[in-house]
Formats: C-alpha cells, structure tokens, sequence
C-alpha cells in the first residue's frame, strides 16, 4: 500500500476516511487501522510483533509493557465494573506474553458532573483487582473533561512485568499438530454488558468472566516449556484470536465445535440475539497453542486451578487452510470461522 | 481524615459530591482528589512520593514508569497538537525523573466520526516526536466511543526509562540556600491553547512551548550530581509545581518576580485577559532546585542547550515559610504565591 504524499492518509483509506465503532471492535476494520496508520508510522521491531504487549531486554532482564483503554458502558455490570476491567485486562495482555506483571499505571478520563462515590467504588475495585494480582498501582493522573465531551469515566492502564528466561512466546513457534486449549466457557464478559444493557433479565444472572489470569499462566508455565502461543480473547471473541494466530503463524486453525465450552444460558441467549458465541468478548479467557506432547499435563495443571477447571481442548493448528481458521461444526460438516468483520459489540471494554 | 464505612467517600468529599473541571486542573482540588480518593486506595511507597513518574528497583536497575492522558482542546494548536504533546509529556515526566525514557505506549480513544486525515497527522506528529527524543513508541490500543460520548481524540501515553546510578531525585533532598532554576519563558502553552480557542490574533503568533527535555535534562546531569529535584510545570503552571515543592520538602520557597522569564508579548495577553502567568501551564518548561555551589555550572550548561537558552535563577530554598512559596515582587513588596485553585485554563493538556 502506497502513501500519497506528506500528511495524507494511506490509499485505501479513501474507502473509510471517518472512524467508525466498528474500528475499536477487534475485527478486520481495526487490524485495517492499525497496519494502515499505526503500524506505518511507529514501525519498529517490537510493536511490530503485535502480540498483546511489547517484549524487550533491557540490562539482561526481559520486560513486557502493555497498555489498554478501557471506555466500557455500562461501567457497572454484572461480575465487575470499569475498575476491576482495567486492571484485570492490563494484568492479562502481560501474563499472555509470559511475564509476571508487576507495577500498573492507572489515568482517568472523568466527566464533569461523576459522582464521588461511583469514582470510589471503581478506586475501591481496582485496588482489590490489584491485590488479588499481587501487582501495584504506582503511579497515575487524573484528567477531567466538560460535561458531554466524555462518558462517565475512561480508565488507561499501562504495566510492566518480567519475563523469566527460557520462555518464548509467539506465532511463529506454532507447528501443525499443535494442540489450542482454552479455559473455560466463552462469550460470558460481552453477554453480560449486552444483557445490562438491554434490561434482560434472567433467572440465573450471567456474570462477566472479568478476572486476573497470571496465577493460571503460571502454574501452566511451571508444567510445560512447551506453550508456544498465549492470548487472551477479549474484543473481537475467540474467533478473531484465533485468526489472528492463523495469519501471523502461516498455518491453518481447525476447530471443533462441540468441545469449545458454552453454557447453556449463553447459547440461549446469543440464538436469541443472534450473535455467535464465538465473536463474543471474554475477559478471563486465555487460549493457549501447545505442544501435543505437553497437552495433557498443561490440561491437567489448568483444571486443577480455579480460573481453568472447565479447561478443554478445541482445536489444533493445521498445515490446511493457511491463515484461516475452520471448525468441524456439530452437525459434521466444515466452515471457514472469519476475522469479526464490522461491529457486534460497541464498548465492551 | 476519616472513611465512612464500606465503599463510602471519605468524608471531605461531602463538600463535593461531583466531579468539577477543577478536579482536573493541577490545583488545589485535584490535590483533595489524588489525596482522598487515590492515595487512600492504592497506598504504596512507590505513588506516595507523588513525583510525575514512580521509581523502582529490578534486577539491580533502577526503573522510572509514568502515564499520561491528553484531553487537549484544540487538538491542533500553534507550536503543536495532541500527538506532539502526549509524546512529550510523557518524555518530560520520566526526564524529570532523573531517567532515560526508552520506551512509549500509546493509546487512543477515538469519537465515532473523526477524520482518518486527522488521525493521521496526529500519529505522524508522534512519530517525529518519538524520533526527536529517541524513544520507540513499542505497544499501543485503540478504542472507539460513539459520536457524542468523547470528543475528537483523547490519548493516552505510558512510558518506561532508566534511571542511571547515582542519580537521586526527590522534594526531601532540598536544603536552605538551595537555588531553583527554570529553562526559559513560562506560561506560553497555555496562553497559545487560550488564543486558538478564543480566535485572537497577534502580530507573532505565540506558540507552544511543548518540547522534548530529555535532551536538556541528560546535558544538566553530566555537569552536576548535586540536582536535588527537578520538576515540569506544566498544569497549574511554575505556581503549583513550586508549591508542590514546598509542600513535600518541609521548607519555603522565595522566588524573585523580576527574574521569572515571560515573554512580552505573553505578559500583555495575560493583563488583557486576567490571567497570572505564574498559573499557566507550560509544556517544555523544567524546575530545578540545584545546590548552590553547582548552580553556575548548571545554569552555564542549560545555555549552551537549544531548549535552555533563556535559562535562569529564579529564587532560592528557604527556612522562612516553610511549606508555602514567597515572592519578592517587582515593585518591591513581598506575597505569598498559592497553589492554584479552581480550575484556570480547563483541557489545556
């Protein structure tokens, strides 16, 4: 793609030259703006890994740094708020790169007119969030903006954590025969804002799935050298990870669609809706691309922890369909799952 | 000050019970807020000492983190935009720390409906600044909020830096007789960001001051290891950040009106629209309390720098006032300088 000239936007950008929702959604529209505007200006080799965070050695000691904008609605949900998504999110693009996360930076975007006590609850939640993590939250700011020129309350946090040696994630190590296990039920985190949002209400109330994955990475990282893929499934749901990872590896995704873990509620729900459970954000959801001889005992050191009992396999990484990801459906037959193209979810974290 | 039960405020917040503009404005009250809300939360050694950046030790190096968000209006302004400036704040907040900033993230929180023109320029913006102060922008988010939920552009910076042995910045080093440097010409962003907006036109346009300082910075600590505390006075402007000084060290302040830089033509924008320089907020502006037997040397260095040029001594550490900041005026007399309060000059960073 060629750029026309000083200031201009790239070419293809013609087709879009506004920001639609659709380019925050995870999907093709935002992989779009970050090869096309992101990626051409700050070109470099550690941005350009696109992995959740940037990984580098500084002084013999291997970091990550990640940074996240949270601009939720709404910003109390079922299973969690604002505060407690911005840590947790923060803590897991770190933990998915391997690294322990340690010291969080946390800065508000407030709307003139938030209430205190709304603002305390979120502070109070994402010093809980931080302490279940062991990390600190240790440095800040505070930026207020005229009343209708934000909503409510924006959260950015950015982190650092440490990467022990001998650990080496990224698409590239993926190989066929390599196994892909996720932790649990998917789509609980976007279902439980759309609920909110929509007024639904249900007998048993559906709750995000929002929590802090680097305790499970751990303990999978103490069973296995052998984990060559981690990501979280957030925006854009376990679909577009999944064709994220297929792209950047070179090799195919096949999925089996009757081992990816749904509850029964969620299905209803998204039949009801129309959504595709696996379009859907998660917030507590790692998938992980292994070893097929370290499977096992990665399955069974993930059951055995809180976040991963329900932990199964779904798929393995395949020399056919390179770049795409299929999925042997339920009823036997095959189909090509797509990169999340326009929008579903608007702000759902 | 006490906390009402449970997830209550603490009580000095009854006074407030919104959030005001002002909370966002670098004085008084953002002070109550990072005091009462935030310190009370996330209470650790690292935010406590209330530095533009946190400090900390890993694997025997010695780290600086920092974030920032930019809410900016205008985004484009004379001498810069909102990618220039969230590039450079956060260089200067890690600068002022003592550190070398390595690495920047970047994260935008974009309205529905902005211009993809705009959003290039902005990032292009931050591409040249990254480049100028050698740091590498190295991870990044995008979130889109619907039209009328933002306004334009908000971005969010974090940046990391080494802090080299030896180097000790901190309020509680400052002494009696201790002198207080300034690299140039105050209250010249701000007073650029108040002429767009209200659409005044002058002879020589006044641009913005937004600069890198790291350069400045390195320059100065090659020639002295007798820094004691360096500070950018940007929000709430040279007033604040020197009271903030004061505050923290346990000792006076005296500044000497007629050796504070302020350029003629800003001198006169400030009388016609009320405003005391002494408040706006500067983006390239850096305060030193240097000790006094070093403070030739520093100054002669700081001279020989582009963006120090117009450097000088503008007052002294004192026992007298301890807390509070002096300043003998030009027509003699002597008043007390307060921290800002209310808010002066909203979304001027």
């Amino acid at each position: 793609m060629e750029i026309i000239e000083g200031f201009s936007c790239p070419v293809p950008f013609s087709k879009y030259d506004k920001i639609l929702l659709a380019h925050g959604g995870g999907g093709t529209l935002m992989h779009d703006l970050i090869a096309n505007i992101f990626l051409k200006q700050f070109d470099n080799p550690f941005l350009n890994v696109l992995h959740d965070g940037a990984t580098f050695e500084l002084n013999g000691t291997r970091f990550a740094f990640t940074t996240d904008s949270f601009v939720v609605d709404p910003i109390f949900f079922p299973g969690g708020d604002i505060g407690k998504l911005a840590v947790n999110g923060t803590i897991n693009d770190l933990a998915v790169c391997g690294a322990k996360p340690l010291y969080i930076s946390s800065a508000f975007i407030i709307e003139e007119g938030f209430s205190f006590e709304d603002l305390w609850t979120i502070v109070s939640s994402m010093k809980t969030a931080a302490e279940i993590a062991n990390v600190k939250i240790v440095t800040g700011d505070t930026k207020v903006v005229d009343k209708g020129k934000g909503d409510k309350i924006f959260i950015n946090t950015a982190g650092i954590g440490i990467v022990k040696n001998g650990i080496n994630i990224s698409p590239q190590n993926c190989k066929p025969g390599d196994v892909i296990i996720i932790n649990g039920n998917i789509a609980e985190h976007g279902i439980a804002i759309m609920a909110k949002r929509l007024g639904l209400e249900f007998e048993t109330e559906i709750l995000s799935d929002c929590a802090p994955l680097n305790g499970l990475v751990e303990s999978i990282l103490e069973v296995s050298n052998n984990v060559k893929m981690m990501r979280d499934a957030t925006r854009g749901g376990l679909a577009s990870v999944l064709n994220e990872i297929a792209l950047s590896s070179g090799f195919g995704v096949l999925l089996d669609e009757l081992s990816i873990p749904v509850a029964e509620q969620v299905k209803g729900v998204c039949e009801i809706l129309g959504y595709d459970p696996l379009y859907i954000a998660n917030e507590g959801k790692i998938v992980l691309i292994v070893d097929p001889n370290d499977s096992e005992k990665v399955l069974s050191a993930m059951r055995k922890h809180p976040l991963g009992e329900k932990s199964e396999i779904i798929g393995e990484i395949t020399i056919e369909n390179p770049g795409l990801v299929a999925m042997k459906t339920s009823i036997g037959t095959k189909r090509i799952v797509d990169m999340l193209s326009g929008e579903q979810l608007p702000r759902i974290c």
